[in-house]
């Protein structure tokens, strides 16, 4: 497996995907075309807007960018990729979808077999056991919470530190992850924006310039340097 | 109906339910005893661990409060309660079990027929149509979103504007809930904690001081301010 697993698309102060470019020309530089799936629609967005921003973003890396909406047979499309890239928006609402069109197992599949992966935010969530430590607001009611599971661990993207200084009640992220896992019993890595996984084949490493923060179960939270290999 | 749903349990400087005694004093003077439903379990909390600490905020108020766990017919004793606390936590942790234990319409039975209701939280998430506006992380999959739908509208409890001087790329809260209105029609409360909306039969209110933010579909989100009726 070949896959580039961000926390964010995009990190202040610069435009979509910038911050990413280096690592994602080599990661597609020998992918003419990536397929895009545009399902977790950020802020409602159509599926031909999104594609058309995500083409705009890889405009440096690769030839061409195709929606997966674009195809009346999504699964031969996304068998027969060599590059797919699953953007960010609402987790619920991109799950749903692939769930619904039974594209959860040929999603996993073509990227076992060497399909160029990259995912974003939802698009990074997925590649976990279950989508059941995103951020998001439940806005559709998907039939499993289950996802790809090409990780064995779940992730939280845009992961933020609590904010000490704070007055608001609502619970800290690492509040959450911990009720989570008073429930569950996978391993979730906290992805600061700016971070992201790398798998190169049987090496899972964490890039970017930032520490990631680990949550193993019945452990305390600690932090990962970057650079190193995720590995538990 | 007679109730108090409010954005949370707890304001920052004071403890657990004391911003609200005045209120819940006259909302429970001829209430006994309270039963408390303690399934959302902040923090995973237990069962017992969480009505010892809903007993103790409500020790000036009423004389005893009773966990819902601790009866063998829980259908018998919603029905029978004069007065009811829904306590908050994860809203999926409360849902799933309102459902799976079939209490979704008895509860919603009961408060028609005249308990005083107490709602912090979660408890006030599940007295809109659906908790699809909950910021809670979907720690176990519910059967449903639907929720009590004592309220025609959703409320999305500890809500929080826009830091303008954040450099965070997760979505801000607006867009949360605009994002859950481009596929739902219901309109949004965003109650600020401090705030709580008071049912007094068909009078409908938001209480507190501070204003509340309304989301209507279709329509800029605009300041609804305290002690106004709540009428769309």
């Amino acid at each position: 497996m070949q896959a580039i697993i961000a926390s964010t698309s995009t990190v202040h102060g610069s435009s979509y995907l910038d911050y990413l470019k280096p690592t994602l020309k080599n990661h597609f530089h020998d992918s003419e075309e990536v397929l895009f799936i545009p399902f977790a629609r950020p802020g409602g967005i159509s599926h031909e807007d999104y594609t058309a921003k995500a083409s705009q973003g890889l405009k440096s890396c690769v030839k061409s960018v195709k929606g997966l909406h674009e195809f009346s047979d999504m699964k031969q499309a996304i068998s027969e990729a060599k590059a797919i890239f699953v953007g960010g928006g609402n987790t619920f609402l991109l799950v749903k979808q692939l769930h619904e069109l039974d594209l959860m197992k040929t999603l996993k599949r073509s990227i076992e077999h060497g399909a160029r992966y990259l995912g974003t935010s939802a698009g990074s969530n997925i590649c976990g056991v279950s989508m059941q430590t995103t951020n998001d607001m439940p806005i559709v009611y998907p039939p499993s919470f289950q996802a790809l599971g090409i990780l064995d661990f779940n992730i939280n993207p845009h992961y933020l530190d609590a904010d000490m200084s704070s007055t608001h009640k609502g619970e800290t992220r690492e509040t959450r992850i911990k009720e989570f896992q008073t429930l569950n019993s996978e391993i979730v890595i906290g992805l600061r924006e700016g971070s992201w996984i790398k798998i190169n084949n049987l090496e899972i490493t964490l890039e970017g310039a930032l520490p990631a923060r680990i949550f193993e179960p019945g452990k305390q939270a600690y932090e990962l340097n970057p650079n190193r290999p995720i590995k538990f």
